[in-house]
């Protein structure tokens, strides 16, 4: 069974910025998706920003089990119809992570419910990620530690809800840190948040984050047949009650009715 | 220090629906308003979806400790940049309080970041309350269980994130059970979803529910000054780390300026 | 890669109690590990209390990939040792699942942390179990609820900690709710309670229930390496902190001195 | 109302270490005491090891709101029935607070149900205390970050369970994380376990340090009546079910047996 991969990349940087450019030629959402293709087990395929319906139509999205996000200079060129496509699938079974900078996507603000903002520096200092959670599957084959010699810096508090558990911990060289892996649950899709990922430093490069990322996929893969309407609020007739009951008191609805929204 | 309560109450149902107004002459939010003002710790006023802005206007919610929601028929009809207020308002502190049907208003989808669903059945059926959390601040003063002879059955799966605790869980005449209490925090907001309350019965009369709310409110309240901006990602310049640091590399911001959003 | 099960069975009242051997003439626990060997990725054996360590050697647990505990009538007679020794394995990597009764054995209660307490009557009343969590693999093939013609009953509260999914809400016909189906993590071992399993009932020939217990065993499994020493609090050396220090101050301890305990 | 706390000091390095008794000559306990009576709602005692039951009767735990425990070089000394009695009185609604090395004392190992463990180094260095959960009652008063110059670093990974909350996080000079400040409830006891407290450096005198002490005491008391015996695991009569039902099939107690443990 292969796990089959969509890397939404923004692709603003990479064609505006010599630096970005010169770091990912082909853009960081080819970088992303080669890295997870050196798993026999995962076909990774990527879509952009500027593609019609940012390429994410619901066909791509029935054929997606895990969506990566990355976003940054463009979080508002992102069209609601398909954020809202995109929350159906996560809430239907489909796995989504969030890379660094998408901390503020639509997508990520919608199903967190929280601000998800922090406090930020662009220096290219040093990042060390602790693993806080031993043997955690996202974790599989890192050492207890491992560097990034140049990233961002991100700092507390991460305005999201407190997390399913926390993976990973960041420490800054400047002196700040941060809660860099993140899991949650969102209806039948688990949803993975993971910090580094600066566009001006070569990051996705870096093996071991190669290897959180190639992880988390194999972590937010939901073999389950999607939920077909996420959003189904059924009404239960009184006649096909588990337990029989008699009808008592007045009430608003027929039978079947669908409900008020 | 008196809590300052705010009940929103959508006054559809009360105005069109003869059984309603039969219940609840004032208004739903009348009642939940004068059971709050019982505690003389507590004063409680309330809002309507009819009033300009809803009622609520930012001047309203600074001065709102704790927002109770109760809607059904017209979720629709709430403004979506008073929903961003309210929303930003829990963010920054105020505590909000979620009644029955509630669960498809649209601040508790947007906090929840999921689609809220359930399975509804309106036969006047008995429910009983069982609290799962013993000494819990908001079951103070309760039995382990309590009954509502007439209340509309809500049903599991019911499509919420996985909460702070679960504080009651329910048990239908029909068979189906559902988690009743449930607690989240989002952003320096505590924000609590209690289930019963259905419009055709006169469940804000019941003595037990009354506390629960009275409880919610207590717990709900932070007492801490408001947030000034809970959506503010402030830039740290390199001289102001907290520890000393040279900037190294590449980057795409100017000190201070403002990050993308 | 086959999954290795062990079923511990205490085989008390299998040995001494007409009826329970009636139900389970080979024992509660073969009936169980043949549940699970008809999965072909699964390989169960059993062991019983009267086996000497109660079959639970260090080389056995070293083997074990998920254990399965039932106990009722004797827990007090489990050996203290061989409970450190089984909660080190947990910590470890191995996985855990805890049957009905087994909530007040002495491992549940040591990883647990809490009295592990609630009510019950042996009645031989329905249990309808509903799924709270959509698509969790524990689920995975089941409907959104199922039925126990007849079962004990446990009510809330129950005396545990807030789990990190409640995967099962129980009702029942005498009127009580319990959540049935709790996930855990303790250390680097995933830890499964499911509630049903009264040795007077045909509880484990239930097509659903031996279903919910190969998923939870495909749940619980930890493919990584086993921790070496989960009590490990190794002392990290000056020279070989991650960023260069200098040590300052004064100390209690030697470098790479053992600490306290 | 006053909140009535006991402050434990196992009060051996006090005694035996120049340097610790110079910088505490009335002993840890003391100073910890005397810093949250500077608060008029609550009333802080001590109690020492060397006493008899530790000054921990039950007479005792039962006049008090919140128990503090600090521990280092004597844990093995704390008797196994005083630590009995303490997880009964935190089960029944006592608040309990651990500080630093308290994390491999008996009390929170069994609370937790894991291994508690740590990396560490004794080098003086720099601590500095990130707050992740803005406005939490626990940092009332505190900026978003403050500093300890001297401090023994403790390193992730931290063996213990995910908690309710991660309200700090510390970075260290020597390049380490962990995770400072972490709620729990255990029963009707809220537990808080906060890092900060090396004998030989003057953190219990840091106006910071005290003021999340004072907090936490807040944060932790339960003004509920305490539990009578959170042990407690009570038969339900047939007859006294809440919903009337016949007994059917086989069972192994009489009504209103105890049940087995």
């Amino acid at each position: 069974m292969v796990i089959r991969v969509t890397v939404f990349g923004e692709n603003v940087h990479e064609q505006k910025n010599r630096i970005v450019a010169g770091i990912y030629p082909e853009g960081m959402h080819s970088t992303i998706a080669q890295a997870i293709n050196a798993d026999p087990d995962c076909r990774a395929v990527t879509v952009t920003l500027q593609e019609p319906e940012h390429g994410l139509t619901a066909e791509k999205l029935a054929q997606t089990d895990v969506l990566i996000w990355w976003g940054h200079a463009a979080h508002g060129d992102v069209q609601d119809h398909v954020v809202d496509r995109v929350c159906d699938a996560v809430w239907s079974g489909m796995g989504m992570i969030f890379l660094h900078s998408a901390h503020f996507s639509k997508p990520f603000k919608r199903l967190m419910g929280t601000p998800c903002n922090l406090t930020w520096r662009e220096a290219g200092e040093r990042e060390r990620l602790w693993l806080t959670s031993r043997n955690h599957p996202i974790a599989a084959g890192l050492p207890d530690h491992f560097e990034l010699e140049n990233e961002e810096m991100y700092g507390e508090p991460f305005g999201v809800p407190e997390p399913m558990e926390t993976v990973f911990v960041s420490w800054f060289q400047g002196g700040e840190v941060f809660r860099s892996g993140l899991t949650y649950k969102r209806g039948a899709g688990n949803v993975f948040y993971f910090r580094p990922g600066h566009e001006t430093y070569p990051t996705f490069h870096d093996a071991n984050v190669q290897r959180v990322i190639r992880n988390a996929v194999k972590w937010a893969y939901n073999p389950a047949a999607r939920i077909a309407d996420p959003n189904d609020a059924p009404n239960v007739p009184v006649e096909t009650a588990p337990e029989r009951i008699e009808e008592r008191g007045p009430r608003l609805h027929h039978d079947g009715e669908q409900g008020f929204r």
